[in-house]
């Protein structure tokens, strides 16, 4: 590391935009692993040594050759709302921050082609007026890039009706360029994508993305209370499983969780559990049918026109919900679950009442191989490290997933396994392991077994 | 009967168009029941006296009192494509021909409003210039009305993503005039349509329907062949799995299915067994991953362009195939059953290895309670009534559903049971019991009871 010529490298990048000033270099470096106490301990003094914004694929090249021929790790970054220090250089270097390469270079009917550092929310601008939209998005939606999206994290808002990023058809195409010598441009297609794709910045650097969209319905809002926490789960599975409302976005609340919400402290009574969802607005009229079934009770709704204006529910949802609460409690952190597939959610209803106020029950529904299935993003009441795995591993003993936040690496935040097609793509676009060191476990693991 | 006035009749019809001529009146007091053996026989000889072609609710209402003064039964009818003799008039009297009244009155996005009488596909003709379409259709589409199908259908192409049309949200609203002295116009919205919905015309006529759009979608049309058959079956579970893929037709037909259908010889090798397919353009990509994860082979692929001319696959599917089969083999009838949903499809499996050619199955995947789930009308080789009545026993011992279509009776065909919401209904909206007389078993056996 000491014998990087950074004068040298800084001359290399010509009239390509670079930042030094300590103080945007820090918070570049940064993103939101603070959600987790124990990334706050581990990351909280990794920082590059300079911050270069390429705008063109032409100036990734250039930036990339550069690094490569003095050794120097590259950590690529879209807004920086990862959670689990994605975008943090871990052994410094430099932060390649996408944000302006942020075009939409063309759409048609049901898919764009888009540059990696456009916000999502900039996406649908572009094509919402001629009726499209991206199929999903992460509450962060204002902020985040597609760039990001796609390499850092899973679904969201939209996942209820598409699954994840990770199923067939969900992401097109990828433009990628290589760390090697001679950087080389690559498009990958059709399954290779997954080879690029939620690998956290260490597989290439995206220059462009074709996804798909979707017919951009009018979306209304509606808050639904409910006396009874499973009751409110019931609904959110069984509205999960209604074939003919069309659904963007399917949340459930545990008393007390909707107390960390102050802008809707006047809307939802206390002491109530409750579901804030997105439906098109002809699906309003059957909706009212399944909350009578299920004895709910609607105590807000907006049209997809009053939507626009005004505090946005899904910004109170995935892990958006998690950000509330620590703003009013910052002792509280968060798990990411998958349930199994259960429609009487039977393990959901378990957790629940085995971990009553320790582990406040945050469901998001999504599809999961054809299934509306309940995803948990749980508040939880932070003590101990011990305590935090402990409530980790009975979770696992049941039979939930835990795709674990509280980790940097790659393969332990979800897949627990190492991912022999990324591996060996790895090898190919990046010989020297210079992007993102220390994410890949699989990488620094080769060595010892090979 | 006898004492009826048909003089007078004619002459409270004022100048509403009617028909008497018997070889029309003959053709119109008919159906597709033919394609059962079974009803073959009892229908037959069913004929109405004469045909009413109301153009307008006035016109209906105008009928309908003109009925029950002179206690004349009625017989409401689409287009006469349903298959289990629903718009035949078991007890003469007349039959009112919806197919003037065949207006859509308008449409916004996601919900349009239409006459009884509009063909399904000039729904379409209409809402898709603005990229929308119903949400599902028989394979009669091109002939079927959209009160036919609401009055006496299921589902069909589409449902493979929205269900049936008995799921809520499927259909929103339906204005009926009711068989009283005084007739009313009843507006039903949310779950009371059902009252009305499936009722074979037995609980109102309806004058105007509210009904969901869904996006129009590019559809491309694809079949694939697979060496055997318990591959091409999982393949088309897969499928209907995919979140991420969009689609409106999945079928699966065993060999010796495909070769009943002579346009396309030249694409399906002998002895494959296959899929016939309608995704959206955009899906073709990740479908080719799909079809190449189950070993298939792409034989026939079009475009939404190229699918608006020429043979169209859907018109091979659902009990088009029966009707192709037929045409080659009018010894064969067919079965129409709902296996539970299943991931490895095991009774599937098994009823296809236990009946082998005597009874070859056709697949239609549709969600069902929110799952993709694999619907069936098999071909069968007819024999005898005992038989077909021992296939049905078998299939339904071993856990499938079975909507038996040899039987004319509502009840019998589907729920088994009776639907005490459409009894109730019917007492009021029909007290002399003059609609569609001989189809609700539970209007017949109210009295046995009382
Ligand atoms: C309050 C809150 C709520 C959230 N909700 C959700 C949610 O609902 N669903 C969800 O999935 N995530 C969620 N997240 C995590 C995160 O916001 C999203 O995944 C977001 O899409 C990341 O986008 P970004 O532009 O901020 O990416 P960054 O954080 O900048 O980057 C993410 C990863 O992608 C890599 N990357 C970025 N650009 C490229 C590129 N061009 N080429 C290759 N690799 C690249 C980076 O190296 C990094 O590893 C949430 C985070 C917060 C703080
Ligand atoms: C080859 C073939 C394929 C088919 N495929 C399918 C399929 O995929 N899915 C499916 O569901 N069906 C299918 N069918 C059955 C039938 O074609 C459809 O259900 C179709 O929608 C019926 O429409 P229709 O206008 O022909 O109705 P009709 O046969 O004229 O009427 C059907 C029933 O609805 C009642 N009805 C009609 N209009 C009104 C009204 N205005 N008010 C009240 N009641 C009314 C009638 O009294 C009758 O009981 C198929 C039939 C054939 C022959």
């Amino acid at each position: 590391m000491s014998s990087i010529d950074w004068l040298a490298f800084s001359r290399a990048l010509d009239k390509i935009q670079f930042i030094e000033k300590p103080k945007q270099v820090k918070r570049l470096s940064q993103d939101y692993y603070h959600f987790s106490p124990i990334l706050q301990d581990l990351l909280a003094d990794k920082q590059a040594k300079m911050i270069v914004q390429p705008k063109s694929e032409a100036e990734v090249i250039t930036v990339v050759a550069a690094c490569v021929q003095q050794n120097i790790p590259l950590t690529v970054r879209g807004a920086g709302t990862g959670n689990y220090g994605q975008c943090i250089p871990l052994e410094g270097g430099i932060v390649l921050d996408m944000s302006l390469m942020n075009k939409v270079d063309w759409f048609a009917p049901g898919v764009a082609s888009v540059q990696p550092g456009v916000k999502l929310v900039d996406i649908d601008r572009v094509t919402r007026p001629s009726g499209w939209e991206i199929r999903m998005a992460p509450s962060t939606y204002r902020t985040a890039t597609i760039g990001g999206f796609i390499g850092g994290g899973s679904g969201g808002i939209g996942s209820v009706t598409y699954g994840q990023l990770r199923d067939r058809g969900n992401l097109r195409a990828v433009r990628v360029v290589t760390m090697e010598d001679q950087p080389q441009v690559l498009e990958l297609r059709g399954d290779e994508v997954y080879q690029v794709a939620h690998a956290y910045g260490t597989n290439g650097i995206i220059t462009e993305l074709e996804i798909p969209l979707a017919p951009a319905y009018a979306w209304a809002e509606v808050i639904v209370t409910f006396d009874d926490f499973m009751q409110a789960a019931r609904f959110g599975q069984a509205l999960g499983d209604a074939d003919g409302l069309i659904k963007k976005l399917v949340t459930v609340f545990a008393d007390p969780i909707p107390s960390y919400f102050a802008a809707f402290q006047d809307v939802i009574p206390s002491q109530s559990h409750c579901a804030f969802l997105m439906v098109s607005e002809e699906s309003i009229a059957p909706l009212q049918e399944l909350v009578r079934e299920f004895q709910g009770s609607i105590v807000y709704e907006k049209s997809a026109e009053e939507a626009s204006r005004g505090v946005a529910i899904y910004e109170y949802t995935w892990n958006h919900t998690t950000l509330h609460a620590r703003a009013i409690d910052p002792n509280i952190t968060y798990l990411q679950t998958l349930f199994p597939g259960d429609h009487d959610l039977n393990l959901v209803e378990h957790m629940y009442r085995h971990f009553g106020d320790e582990v406040m029950m945050h469901l998001e529904f999504m599809r999961v191989g054809g299934r509306a299935t309940p995803a948990a993003l749980q508040l939880l009441r932070y003590s101990t490290p011990e305590r935090l795995q402990a409530i980790i591993q009975y979770h696992e003993s049941q039979g939930a997933i835990i795709f674990n936040p509280h980790t940097y690496l790659l393969e332990d935040g979800g897949m627990k396994q190492v991912d022999v097609a990324q591996l060996r793509f790895k090898e190919k676009v990046d010989p020297y392991g210079l992007m993102n060191p220390g994410k890949m476990r699989a990488w620094q693991e080769r060595w010892a077994e090979g």
